[in-house]
């Protein structure tokens, strides 16, 4: 008996904010002093290194819960799975609901409540909780409602991973132009198979990466004096994801008993083009190999960075058939894998039923 | 094999808050109009109802994460476990770290990476992640530590309840009165026992009660306009805890297999000393029994409601014998029960190792 995923669905914010709607931002830096470049020359360089030309914001009055409601729904309804079977609705996020201008996080009641009422779900034995896990979160809570699944808690549960990240982006703040708005759902369920999820990896490194990515005040001083922006050190994070992440996925397929060789798909969280592409080189070098053509599907030139939206959003987006030149069949040995504020690592093996 | 608890600890934070404090606070209602009584009749009343005398406060410069640790480290001292061998550690709480008057959550990195950092554990392997849940999140970290030993996944897990109410109570509100702060931690383990964590029962009631228990404004119109506080039906949720309490609690006992009769303490969150004892009496009456003298613990008079810290703290001042009264011995049977924000109850059955 293992655990399958039996559905998802996404929400792709609609509106879309190319990199030129920057072109007039006063960008400043964490020493708090105007950027000494144009911006012409920050948004080349910074669409260079990110592989990003536009992401999605939801619109103001959305906030993240209506995002994972609409992902739940979208999953619901193109798999036919009754709500009311669900045992657990788990929501992975980062800041709860944070109201457009609001600059303030709302955790009560938490995310996966109002997801529920919403869905307007009567059966109160399916239970609604939230794991805070940074972009790691969504797999995070495959991972336990696996685990509950395997002792033989559950049968079912939902996985949603959404956030609204420009709504905690510092505008004088260029790296807050990775960040995206999105929610993607996963209905995992207990399945008699040897397929499914093989083997799951987790670590969390704390003792010097705890302040990687970190909530501070705005880049500019007079401007939202006491607001809190996700704050990033993105040249240590970029050394210590191309360091542990490779790894932590070796790792994963030896728990699980595949070869590389069998892996046909890497779904990697997107936060950075070049990195993402580094991490798959230094995975692909730990067995003296070249990435093959076409192994990890990149959403991020125009989704950006959606936190715990990512890796569901473009599991859903394949499965779909919306991801050009990427499918995925039974039999086919995928991994997902995230890292984030924490810092942690995650990673999944699973063959497709 | 089964979960037992290992150990325990927690943390008191030094403020003590008497009711005399609240003298000359200016009480509005939720219409925002100023209430009709003397602050001496309005604190009268509120004592009677909800048994709190006085309650504790964390001192300005400590934030949750603060309290979590030192409660961790209490547990692990007092128990001589190793640190470095906790294989998670999960940390319930409902508003992440807020200092002191800023009157904002801050969630990133989440708060169990904050305390494993604290802690100086170096051990990448320790998975340290947040679960938000209201009130009963505590007990539901236990609870999936308890699939992750029974699924084979883990050995050992520190599970911490911490929140600071105080930094999210509305001055103008006297529902804010009964809120308190404090962290309470517990270290679960696999045990080649019949003993330990014999069953549980969740249910999330999110229909018509997911507003139970909310964010909003201050009741006093011109103070605070844009910071959020925590706002509650006191009325329908003592309705919905005495209606749905008792049942859930009488679930896990037939699941446990545990008659009435074999329940030597009850360990129920506390968030109001009447509600409690009724919910006692509803409880007893499903059995046609009235309830025991001294079976259920209280702390509500001196500590308040600290939300997810309130259990495991009252289960630590037991095991240390301060809890005038209360003991446990090997082979007695108790329950641990909560209710709060979602609305969500759980509950589980435990037989001392």
């Amino acid at each position: 008996m293992r655990t399958i995923i039996a559905a998802t669905g996404s929400h792709i914010p609609e509106v879309v904010v190319p990199n030129e709607h920057f072109l007039e931002h006063d960008f400043h830096g964490s020493d708090r002093k105007r950027i000494g470049k144009s911006n012409a020359e920050i948004l080349q360089q910074f669409e260079a290194i990110t592989g990003i030309r536009e992401r999605r914001y939801a619109p103001d009055h959305l906030v993240t819960s209506d995002l994972a409601y609409d992902a739940a729904r979208n999953a619901l309804e193109s798999s036919g799975i009754d709500k009311e079977g669900l045992d657990y609705i788990i929501v992975a996020h980062n800041f709860g609901d944070v109201k457009a201008r609001s600059h303030r996080s709302d955790l009560v009641p938490a995310l996966a409540a109002r997801v529920k009422n919403k869905l307007e779900i009567q059966n109160p034995r399916t239970v609604a909780v939230d794991v805070i896990f940074g972009c790691p979160g969504w797999l995070q809570g495959v991972i336990w409602a696996d685990a509950m699944i395997r002792a033989g808690d559950i049968r079912r549960a939902m996985v949603i991973g959404a956030d609204t990240l420009s709504r905690i982006s510092d505008p004088h703040d260029r790296d807050s132009l990775i960040y995206a708005d999105g929610a993607g759902a996963t209905i995992v369920e207990a399945r008699d198979t040897d397929r499914g999820i093989l083997a799951h990896s987790v670590r969390s490194d704390t003792l010097e990466h705890s302040n990687m990515l970190r909530m501070g005040h705005s880049y500019k001083d007079e401007a939202f004096l006491e607001a809190l922006f996700l704050k990033m050190e993105g040249r240590k994070l970029y050394k210590y994801a191309l360091q542990t992440v490779a790894g932590s996925i070796q790792e994963c397929l030896e728990r699980a008993g595949v070869g590389i060789r069998d892996v046909k798909k890497i779904l990697l969280h997107q936060a950075n083009g070049k990195m993402d592409e580094a991490i798959l080189d230094a995975l692909y070098g730990l067995y003296q190999m070249k990435p093959p053509d076409n192994v990890m599907p990149m959403t991020i030139s125009w989704l950006g960075n959606s936190s715990v939206a990512t890796i569901p959003t473009m599991l859903d987006l394949i499965r779909r058939g919306k991801l050009k030149g990427h499918t995925l069949a039974p039999g086919d040995a995928i991994v997902l894998a995230s890292v984030g504020a924490g810092m942690h690592i995650n990673a999944v093996v699973y063959r497709v039923p």
